[in-house]
């Protein structure tokens, strides 16, 4: 893959964090965890110009922030400040289906006040990964003209920050959220009917994160189905949606256009980033990639939704 | 559409049904139901040469019979017996996504006994509906050289016929059979891997339905997803398997070849027709369909699934 000298700058703000998983696999504790940590590493692959804001606290792996200027992520945006780094301690069931959080400490992340340096502030694509809504704006409102703004939210800000959350989606053109989320906020069950009035609130497009039963994309009237590899070895779906967040902005940077069919590729090539990202602990099945294996596995996605025209 | 002069013969067994349905629609009473009744409605729209083997009680509306004739449907099979036809009482929560059975009365189906007519002896392609895998077996025994042969099953048998279950595995091409239902039959949870053990109880493809999330195609090796159509309106997802199972058979007998090609292009009519079925309450959703609406619903799953091959 060549990174093209023309491709678009990305910025991601999100969290980064370690993580205690326990689950049909056993107990695993200080993983590299949180959704920045996912969307740079995924993203990388596809473009060089890559920058992460985000905080953490002296506890912190150095070599995890090593790993990304490797990759060639600006990480002048990630600030270290004394403290702890923020901790997710969740249990998967036995089947991998469904988890549930057993604690979450926020510690430096308590207090992020993300502060884009001077050279992030001209990027073309941003991915406001989930935090507050009231951050979001704030980033927002340092970046001069971004050409593409996506964003994910949660059931906490749903519930507890609505008004901050409808200002932001007022902002953004693409909203990235599961299923549930989409429910929850639109108010509405049916999925069709929740993307139109999503719609409503502002977003161009909307990307809807369905796990083992793929992706929707709604935009401009149609639909699109990026479906879901099934896989032989699923062994950590943490940080799946925000690999595949990762893959869909990198591919976006990557192409340098964001037409519709651009989009559909970069859903298919977000789904092969997050079904490289299940097969392994924390970030580890985004480590060694290459070009060759993603196009491989962009290949068997192609095969997987592969069916002849036909007329009766 | 033609219905080519050289297309296959189709047979189904399975259940004919009055159902009564509660949900957020209200409750509506004494609907057509039944596997056999969706399926065959469904294949109609493929070819003229359908035949149904069922059994039906003196309260059964002759209109519903009546109805499958114009469609060219063979009923020669449907036996009307003394006594009640079999009548399925179910509640669907208000989101239409879980339902619960409330009641069942077997009437005349518990002591069905399924004698095929001579002239459905040749069927080339057979769907064998959910019924007991003892009766399944009956019947295939009964046709002379079937080129292709389907079947479904539920929880029921899996639970308490699994040996009859896996006789009846032994003799079938395709298993249509939904997620739960897989991963109770291969005691497996990863579909992936609960594919790959089913196929080695005998069939050489899998069909597994997913409700909204689509259905996956497992066959010589490879796998195929076809996506689910996001619909506005959807009111009773009953039938929406066996209408899907209609469509898909009902276009291999159409196209009259067997190639995994052609057997991807069916899966689609099959979604096609599950996506009408769900639209109005029992087979409502399947009348008065024209190959117009068919092909145009085809021309929007394309839609729905099409990105491009890029290199990169």
């Amino acid at each position: 893959m060549h990174k093209r000298s023309a491709h678009r700058s990305l910025l991601v703000v999100g969290s980064v964090a370690l993580d205690d998983i326990d689950g049909p696999f056993g107990m695993h504790r200080d993983l590299l965890g949180g959704s920045a940590s996912f969307v740079a590493r995924a993203a990388a692959y596809f473009t060089r110009s890559v920058s992460v804001v985000g905080v953490i606290g002296d506890d912190f792996p150095q070599r995890y922030v090593d790993e990304l200027v490797e990759l060639g992520v600006d990480v002048s945006g990630i600030e270290r400040t004394a403290g702890d780094t923020f901790h997710w301690v969740g249990r998967y069931a036995p089947d991998l289906a469904t988890r549930e959080t057993l604690d979450t400490r926020l510690g430096v992340f308590a207090n992020f006040d993300p502060k884009l340096p001077e050279s992030y502030r001209d990027a073309e694509l941003v991915l406001l990964g989930n935090i507050d809504p009231a951050l979001q704006l704030n980033v927002l409102g340092q970046v001069r003209a971004p050409k593409l703004v996506a964003a994910d939210t949660m059931n906490l800000w749903i519930d507890i920050k609505r008004d901050e959350l409808l200002k932001m989606l007022a902002k953004v053109h693409t909203l990235m959220i599961n299923d549930e989320e989409a429910r929850q906020l639109a108010e509405e069950h049916n999925l069709r009917r929740a993307a139109a009035k999503i719609l409503k609130y502002g977003p161009t497009s909307l990307v809807i994160k369905r796990g083992d039963a793929g992706a929707l994309l709604f935009h401009g009237g149609g639909v699109f189905a990026a479906p879901a590899m099934p896989l032989t070895d699923v062994v950590d779906p943490t940080g799946a949606g925000d690999s595949f967040a990762g893959g869909l902005m990198g591919y976006l940077a990557y192409a340098g256009d964001l037409s519709p069919s651009t989009i559909r590729t970069a859903m298919i090539m977000g789904s092969v980033m997050g079904s490289f990202a299940v097969e392994r602990f924390s970030v580890d099945g985004l480590r060694g990639l290459t070009t060759e294996r993603i196009q491989q596995r962009f290949d068997e996605f192609i095969e997987l939704a592969r069916f002849e025209r036909v007329r009766l």
